[in-house]
């Protein structure tokens, strides 16, 4: 038996302004630093030891993992990065309000974009300037793995594709996994960890800041999958993400 | 050309309180926090740009490297931590004040153990709770690689392999390396680098938080060496360091 973390990265500063946020690489706030911190201390108290953790190229998902290892005394262990684990590639929407994007594209289109598996939000174009191959970061990956826009769909496939490469692997040699993520990416993880269709995938929403816990088998299938902490916290924070009019994607 | 970039990690709560600290595990002060912060902004200021980061398993200055990239809007680049950057590992002295251990032992004692180059400290046995293997950073690694003390001569033996097999071929495959590491470690690396005879390092003090940035040539020689920062500030910080009955390593 293997046991996986996830975690979704705490309040980041656009979340809080209820902004597209996709690949922008926006800090986290004082709230999403303490869900951290606590994300870390509940790990800690139940006695989680990890050998190795994966993370995104982006500093709201970089920082939570940091303030986790912190609390856990874990700084020391690898930590791999990737591009592969960033949120969806929202497209022109990122940056946009809530109010803007239903302003200009209606209500329905919104939510389908939000809500839909594979319905595409309106691409970039390679000038703009949040195309990511204008970013430092994303400078040394081919250009047609780099997206201008993703659905869920898109997401899972490259997700699933670092799993298998990278993650996976490790996990079956052994070691104790934590993946700190975003809401679309780790929705991705579980799509296929729990073996979800296109539909059932839908109405499953990540709480932030709340260590998900898998026990997998030889084969990595799930037997056992829940959250660390009390009942009432962990509902609550489940209705947070489940509040209809809250953009934190 | 190559560039490197060296940086001490800031003042730790130990060096504050004046006791060897070596491989023991504690935090930055807050003004080591602030030293960290300093050194970043100073490396943005000057443009500079790393591909890839070295540091040691001590928080100390895993933190420093952290505080550095976030400043430098660099925390998704590659960061490798390893044991071979450690501190020197100052045996059976770690947790000691600099009074306590002259009082033990004597003042020209304890300034030969700080001073000489292979002189060895008092070791710490295998049942001491301050031994490396009951530490779980240390648990995988092989049992005759780890130290129960050492002198600088022993420091710069880890430190070069850990160079020779990992850093240089990186430098030389082009790529920029910051290495955040400790007083003695970073000593070991300009001891060969500048290729000082076991005297010269003697005087050698590095002074914590400031850049001290390499440009190598083809064959990673050194054609200038300087640090970051004001005149003003470079000298204070060297001041500082080299104060004798200050312990900080």
């Amino acid at each position: 038996m293997y046991k996986l973390v996830l975690i979704r990265h705490g309040e980041s500063e656009w979340n809080k302004a209820n902004l597209f946020t996709g690949w922008m690489d926006v800090d986290l706030s004082d709230k999403g630093i303490q869900e951290a911190l606590h994300a870390g201390r509940l790990l800690k108290e139940e006695q989680f030891v990890f050998d190795v953790a994966y993370t995104s190229y982006l500093k709201r998902a970089i920082k939570t993992l940091d303030y986790v290892l912190e609390e856990m005394d874990l700084l020391w262990i690898p930590v791999y990065k990737t591009w592969q684990l960033n949120e969806r590639h929202y497209g022109a929407l990122q940056g946009l309000s809530k109010t803007a994007t239903a302003e200009k594209y209606g209500e329905e289109q919104v939510k389908l974009w939000r809500r839909s598996y594979d319905v595409l939000p309106p691409a970039l174009t390679k000038d703009d300037d949040r195309y990511p191959k204008n970013d430092v970061k994303y400078r040394n990956i081919d250009d047609e793995l780099i997206p201008l826009t993703e659905s869920l769909k898109e997401t899972v496939i490259r997700v699933r594709d670092y799993w298998d490469k990278e993650i996976a692997p490790q996990i079956k040699a052994g070691k104790n996994v934590i993946i700190a993520a975003h809401g679309n990416s780790l929705r991705a993880l579980i799509k296929f960890l729990d073996k979800l269709s296109s539909e059932e995938i839908i109405d499953v929403n990540v709480p932030t800041g709340t260590p998900l816990v898998y026990t997998l088998d030889d084969q990595l299938h799930p037997v056992r999958k829940h959250y660390l902490g009390s009942e009432q916290h962990i509902e609550s924070k489940i209705q947070e993400v489940a509040e209809p009019d809250k953009i934190m994607e």
